[in-house]
C-alpha cells in the first residue's frame, strides 16, 4: 500500500530557497488539511468509526493518524515546548513505526470507538493551530530542517486522502442498502474514441528520480535500464472490454491465469471486478461512490487485482507494461487527467490521459532500485521493508489529489488487493 | 446466550384479568421501553456501532432489533394499515427467525454504520407511537390474541437489555484507553460475613414451571426429579477465593480441568478471569463498567467460563450445582437481589441473596425437559433449537432488569462464554 | 470418544476368585490381542501409517498405544526388573495421561514414519512374552493388585479395536480408488419384518453399575431416576427410511435441525451421512468395509451424526431416547446381536437385537452420575474429563468385540461425530 | 518451486544429431531413472508414504509421478498400441497440469495409502520396460518428435530427485526419534580459507539461454541488461557467520527485516534456520541426512529462507545478489561443486565453487523475461504460471543431481520456503 518513505536531500538550492517560503508553504498546509476534511462531510460518525476488513482503516483514524504524524515528527522535535495533544495517541495511531514504539494492532483499529470523531476533529484544530503559529515563528536554520518533513507529512496526507475514499467506499459497500457517498456528480461519461498506441524505440533509458522538487526514496536513485522496443495503449482498458473477457469465459480458462490468481479466483468466488454487481442476464450494476447504477460499457474498468489485470491481458494477446516502460512514456508529458480534485470521484476517461481515471497494474514487482539504501531514523527506517510480495502501479487515480503523483512515482499493493482505483493499460512488443 | 420463547398458555384468569388491562400493560411497556434508552445515556454514537466479537452486539443493534420483534410479530399481524418504518430493517435486525426469511448474518453486525444511532431512535420512537396508539384503540378479542406476545416482546426486550449491557463492557474494554460505562457508584463494596450452606434433605422434587405467571417455554413441562440429599452455598464464591486457586496453580494444573476446557485455556492464554488486569507482583485490577479500579477479593467473581468454574470447583473438594438443585432451593423464596435497577452494573455480594449480582453456572447440560415440545409458527419455531452444547445458569445478575427472572428460569451459555456476569455458587453431597 | 477409567472395586467375593484364575486370565490375554493382530491381516504397511483426519489414528499408533498402556501399567510397576521396549516409546505412544509425561500430538500421529509397522509388531510380541511369563510367576499378593488394571488393559484393547477398524475404514475411503478391508462378507442383507415398540410404564428407576462383573467408573454410582412412561422402538431406524428424510428435504429445512447442527451441515455440506455416494437420479452407493456396492433400503443406517439423528426424529415426530431409557429397556435382556466377531464389519440388522449393529445416539449429554468422584493416580486422573460437550451413545456395534458391553455401558462423541458405527433408535412419550 | 517447462528448440545441428544417438539417450534414461531408485534404499515403505506439510510429498509419489509423466507425455502419443498402467494414476498423479484433466489436491497426497509402494515400483519397471523397448524399436521421425520431450521428463525427474531429498528430510526430521536417512559419509567438513569476492565492472551485459543444449523456457530468450559494477562473494555464508548475526540479535531487531518477513518470524516463531536444534547455552545441533550432530561453524548455513538471507544481508551491511549479477559472474565458469552425486547429501563449502552446495537466493523476483511467451499445449500450457510472488535462486545444491544446473538455470520459491538447500551468497556495489 501507499507508504511514506524519505525526500532526498535537494541538490537545487533554487527550488530549496523556494520552499522556505514560509507562508507558501502555511498556505499549503492549510489547503492539504482542509481537503481531509471536506472529504468527510456528509458522513455520519457511524460511518467513520468502522472497519470492514484488516486493509480498510477507519476514517477518523486516518484523520487521527496523519495528524499524529505531523505531531510527532513535527511539532514534538522542532517547536520547543509543544505538548502532545493526548499521550495515548501515541499508541493509537501510530501505523507501522517500529522505532517509535508500540502500537494499536491494525486489524483493529474498527475496534476503538474512543476518541470520537468529534474528539478526532479537536486534536485536528490544535495541531494545526499549533503548526500554524510554529510557521508564523520558527527560525530559519530550524525551519531548514524541518521543512523537507513537512513537505513528506503533506505529501503523506494525500496518500491517505487517496486511501480515505477507497477506504469509504469499501465501508459503505457493505450495507445492503448501499448508500451513496456523495450525490452523483453531473454525468459526465467517457466519449472512447481514439484507440491506438505510443511506440517507443527502446534502448538504454533512465528512470527514477533525480534532480528537483519531492520525491519519495523509492523512486531513487535514478538509474539505466536497457528496453526493447515496445508499445503502450492510449487508452485505459474499458468495462465493456472487460465484459468481452468475462462472457468468453475469462474467470473459468486456468490456462490464461497465474497459478497463485486461479487459487485466489477459486479460494474467494470472484467472477467479475469488485463492486460489480450481477443483475439479470449477465447485466451488471456499478456500486460507485455516487451510489449504484447501471455499468457503463465504454468507462475504465476499475478495482480488479493483478492477478485479473494478468489474465485480461494473457487473454487479449497483449501483456502488461513494466514500470520502466511506463514511465519513459510518461516522462515528457504534463501530469493532467481526472483527479480527486474535479470531483467525480470515479474514473471518466476522457482525454486519453495517462495520468488519473486509474493507477494501471505494472508486470514489475515492487523492488529496490540498484544502489537503493534505507535511510536512517524512524522516518527512514523502514523506507525498503514493503519491498517484497508487491506490485508496481503507476499514474494515479481519480481518488489521487492533484499535484501528488508524477512520472517516477511509485505505487505498491499485493497482486491480490482490488479494492484501490486499480485498472489495465495494456502494452505490446513491437 | 438468551433466547426468548413461546409462552404458556395461561391457566389462571384472574391473571389473565389482570393482563387485559391495558393501561397497566401500556404503562409497562412505556417503562421498560425507556429503560433501554436509559442504558444509553453518555454513550457516543461511535460506541454503539462497532462490534468486537461475533458474540457482542452493536447498542444500536439491540435497539433496532427489539423494535422490529414489535413491529413484525405485533404491529404487524395486529394493527390494521400499519405500514412498516423502513422494509430494509426486516433483513438488517432479524436475529436468528428463519420463517421470517433472510437476514444479515451476525458476525457483520459491526459492518453496518447506516442505519445510523439518530436513525435507529427515530425508528424506536415511530414503533413506540404506533404500539401506544394500537393499546388505546385495540378491540378486545384482537388484545386477547396479541397480549401473550407483548409479554413476550417485553420479556424479549428485558433480555437485551442486560446483553446490552455485557456487550458495551466488552466494548469499551477493548480499548486501551478504557473509557468507564458510568461513573463510579457510591462505593457499596461486599462485606461478606456469613457463609455456610443450605441444607436439602433431596428425595423426589418437582421442577419447571406450571400455574400462573408468564415463562419461557424452556422452563415447561414441570415434571419430577430425584435428587439425592445436597447442600447449597449460601455465599457466591469471592474474587478473593478465586484468586487463591490462582495462586495455588489452578490454570497449570491439568488434573482440575475438564478435557475440553485444559484446551481452551492453552489455545486462549487464559490465566484470569476476563476483564482482570494484572498489576505487578500478582495483583490484578479489575475492568468495571465503572471503569478500572484495584480488585476487591470480597467481591464475588464474575466473567468466568462454565470451564473455570468448575475447575475452580474441583479445586475446593465441592462441585457446581445441578440446575435442578438450585431451582427447589429458590422456590420457596423471594426473588430479591442486586438486579439492573440498582444502578450497581457489579456485583456487591450484599446480603447474600440466592438471586441477582452473577448467574451461576450448574453442572446441568441445556437439555429439553421430559415432555417438551417446539409449539408451531415463527416464535416458536425454535424453541429448542439452542438446545445443544451448552450450559444452564441460573439466578440473574446484577445486569438483569428486576422483576425479569425467577426459580423456573433457564438462562445457557456455551461453556467458553465469559462476558456475561456469570459466577460460581459451590454445592456439595451430604 | 472411548476412554477407559477406572474399575469399581469388585464387591462380590467368588467373582474375584474367578478372576483370580490366571490361566483363565492368560488365555483372555492372548485371545484379546491376537484379535487386535488378526484385524490387520491384508492391509498393506501403508495402510497402516496414514491419518486422515484429527480424529482418526493410524493402525500402528493402535497396536503399538493398547501395548504402551500395558508396559506401562503393568509390566513397569508389578513385574520386577522389566526393562521398557525403547524408552522413546512413552512419548510416542501416550494418547492422553498428562500425569504420565509429556506426549506427543495427537494430530501429529500421521507424521510418523517410525518405529514401523514390522518394529511395532516385534513390540506387541515382546511385551505379549514378558506379560505371559508374568502371569505364569507372579505371586498372589501383587497379582491382586494388578489384576484389576489388566482387566482395563483388555477392555481397553477392546475399545481400540473397534476404533481400528472405523479409522481403517476412513483412510481407505479417502483413496479415490476406494479398495475393500476385506472382501464381501456372504451376503446377509436385513430382512426386517418385526417392528413395534417395547413399552415402560415409568416410574422410580435405577440405572448405573453395581454388583459383580466389570464396569467402567462412569457408569458409577448406580442412582434413582424418575422417568415418565415411554417407549422404545425394537428396530433401528433403517436406510430407506433415512432416504425418506433425504427426499423429503431433510438437509434444506432449518426447522427440524439444532441451531448447532444447521451450521454444521451448511458449513460442511453434509447432505447425507458419511460414506453414502450419491450416483446418478438421486440414488445411493455405500462405502463399506467390504468395498463399495449399492444401497441396501432395509439396512440400518449408520454413520450419522448427533444432530442429524436428532432432525430425523423431529422428523418423524417422535424423539431420541434418554440413556436412561435405553438401559431400563436392555437392563433385563440377554447381551446379543451382530459384533465384531461376526465377522460382517457391516450392520445386518437382523433379529432385531436390542445390542450390536449400531451404537445409538441418545438425547443424553454425558455427564458424570450423581455422586460421581474421580478416583486417584494416573489411570482415574481423568475419569471424568471428557464429560463436556459429548452426547451418550448405547448398545454396542457391529465393529465391537463380542463381550465388551452390557446395559449399563456409556460411550460417547462429540454431536458432529459420524465416522464411528452411529445409528438411530427411536423413542416416543406415551 | 521446481518446474519443468518446455525447450527452446535447438538452433544447432550438430548437437541436435548427437540427441538423437537412441543408444546414448537410452543409457541416460537407465542411468536417471536407477538414481531415483537408488535414492530410495534404505527407506521402509511407511516413510515413503507420509506427508509432513503440504509442499511435501510422499516418496512414493515422486516416484510415481515422474513416471506418470513419461507416460503421459511420451508412451501415450509416440508409443503405437501403448495402454496405460492403471487408469486411475492419471488422476493421482498428475500434478498440475490442468490441460491433462482433474487431479488430486496436493495436500491431500499423503492421504494415499494405494498403490502402495511396491505397486508403484511395478508400475515404474513396466514404465521403464515399455520405454526401452519404445526406443530400440521407434522409427526416426517420430523419434525426433519425442526427443525433446523426452529431455524434459529427464531433467523434470532430476528434479524431483533433488525434491526427494529435501521432502524425506522434512519427514524424518518430524520424528522425535530423528532417524538418519543414510550413515553418516566420511566426515568431509569444509576448510574455509579463501574469502573474497569475485569484481565485475557492470556495463550492458547479456543473460538467458542462447544456442544449442537443453533449458527450459523461463531462461529464454537471451536479453540485454544494464549492470552497475558490482562484486559477488567467493564464499557462501558460513553457519557461523549465521550464528554471530543470532547472537546479535538478528531475529529480534525489526529495523533489519522486510514487513513481510518481520511478520512471518514472528508468527511461525523462528528464532534460526529450520533443522537447528538449540542445545544449551546457545549451541545447537544440526539435523541432516545423515543425521543429528552439533553444528560446525565453518560449513555454508542452509535451510534459510528469503526473508532471513535479506535480514542476514542487511545486518552485513553487504546484500543479496540479483540473478543477472550471478549469472554473469557465473557465465565463463565450469560447472563443478558439490553436487547429489558426491553423496554427502550436505553442503561441504569446499573449494569455494560457485555452483551446488547451496542454492543461493537472489534479491530477483521471479518475473518473465523480456519477449517471454507461453509455449502452446499442455506441456507449455503453464511455464509462465508461477511467476508471482516467487524469488529466483542460482547455483544447484548438494542435491541437485551433476548435469542438471548451468550457468542461466533460474530455480524458484516463495520467500517464506526453508526446506530447500538454500543458502546465502552477499553481494556488493562498488
Amino acid at each position: 500500500m501507499l507508504q511514506s518513505t524519505v525526500p532526498r536531500p535537494s541538490q537545487d538550492s533554487a527550488e530549496g530557497s523556494a520552499r522556505s517560503d514560509r507562508a507558501l508553504l502555511a498556505e499549503r498546509y492549510a489547503a492539504v488539511r482542509n481537503t481531509s476534511m471536506a472529504l468527510t462531510v456528509g458522513l455520519a460518525p457511524e460511518d467513520q468509526v468502522i472497519q470492514t476488513m484488516p486493509d480498510v482503516s477507519p476514517t477518523k483514524w486516518h484523520l487521527a493518524h496523519t495528524t499524529w504524524f505531523l505531531e510527532t515528527f513535527l511539532l514534538t522535535p522542532f517547536a520547543p515546548g509543544y505538548e502532545v495533544f493526548d499521550p495515548s495517541f501515541g499508541y493509537l495511531f501510530n501505523s507501522y513505526y517500529e522505532a517509535i514504539g508500540e502500537r494499536h494492532p491494525r486489524p483493529a483499529r474498527g475496534l476503538l470507538s474512543r476518541p470520537t470523531v468529534g474528539e478526532v476533529g479537536r486534536y485536528r484544530a490544535a495541531v494545526d493551530e499549533a503548526m500554524q503559529a510554529w510557521l508564523g515563528g520558527v527560525d530559519a536554520p530550524r525551519f531548514a530542517a524541518a521543512a523537507p518533513i513537512l513537505e513528506i507529512g503533506l505529501h503523506h496526507e494525500q496518500q491517505h486522502q487517496e486511501l480515505l475514499l477507497t477506504d469509504i467506499k469499501h465501508v459503505l459497500a457493505q450495507n445492503p442498502v448501499m448508500p451513496a457517498y456523495r450525490a452523483a456528480a453531473p454525468a459526465k461519461r467517457p466519449q472512447l474514441g481514439l484507440d491506438g498506441w505510443w511506440d517507443h524505440e527502446g534502448g538504454l533509458v533512465e528512470i527514477g528520480h533525480a534532480g528537483a522538487g519531492f520525491a519519495f526514496d523509492n523512486e531513487s536513485p535514478r538509474h539505466r535500464q536497457y528496453l526493447p522496443p515496445f508499445r503502450l495503449a492510449r487508452r485505459l482498458v474499458t468495462a465493456g472490454q472487460y465484459l468481452d473477457f468475462i462472457r468468453d469465459g475469462g474467470y473459468r480458462r486456468p490456462e490464461l491465469w497465474l497459478s497463485d490468481g486461479w487459487a485466489a479466483i477459486k479460494e474467494r468466488g470472484w467472477a467479475a471486478p469488485l463492486y460489480w454487481i450481477e443483475t439479470e442476464g449477465g447485466a451488471y450494476d456499478l456500486l460507485t461512490l455516487n451510489g449504484r447504477r447501471p455499468l457503463d460499457p465504454s468507462e475504465p474498468v476499475v478495482h480488479v487485482s493483478f492477478y485479473e489485470a494478468e489474465a485480461f491481458a494473457n487473454w487479449t494477446g497483449f501483456r502488461l507494461p513494466m514500470e520502466a516502460e511506463w514511465e519513459v512514456v510518461a516522462a515528457g508529458r504534463q501530469v493532467a487527467g481526472n483527479f480527486l480534485d474535479a470531483g467525480h470521484y470515479h474514473p471518466t476517461g476522457e482525454g486519453g490521459h495517462l495520468y488519473g481515471d486509474a493507477w494501471v497494474w505494472t508486470r514489475s514487482a515492487y523492488q529496490p532500485y540498484p544502489g537503493y539504501r534505507a535511510a536512517e531514523g524512524a522516518l527512514g527506517e523502514y523506507n525498503g521493508k514493503f519491498m517484497s510480495g508487491q506490485m508496481v502501479l503507476r499514474g494515479g487515480s481519480c481518488a489521487t489529489p492533484d499535484g501528488h503523483v508524477r512520472a517516477t512515482y511509485r505505487n505498491f499493493f499485493p497482486p491480490d488487493a482490488r479494492w484501490q482505483f486499480s485498472g489495465i493499460r495494456l502494452a505490446a512488443d513491437v
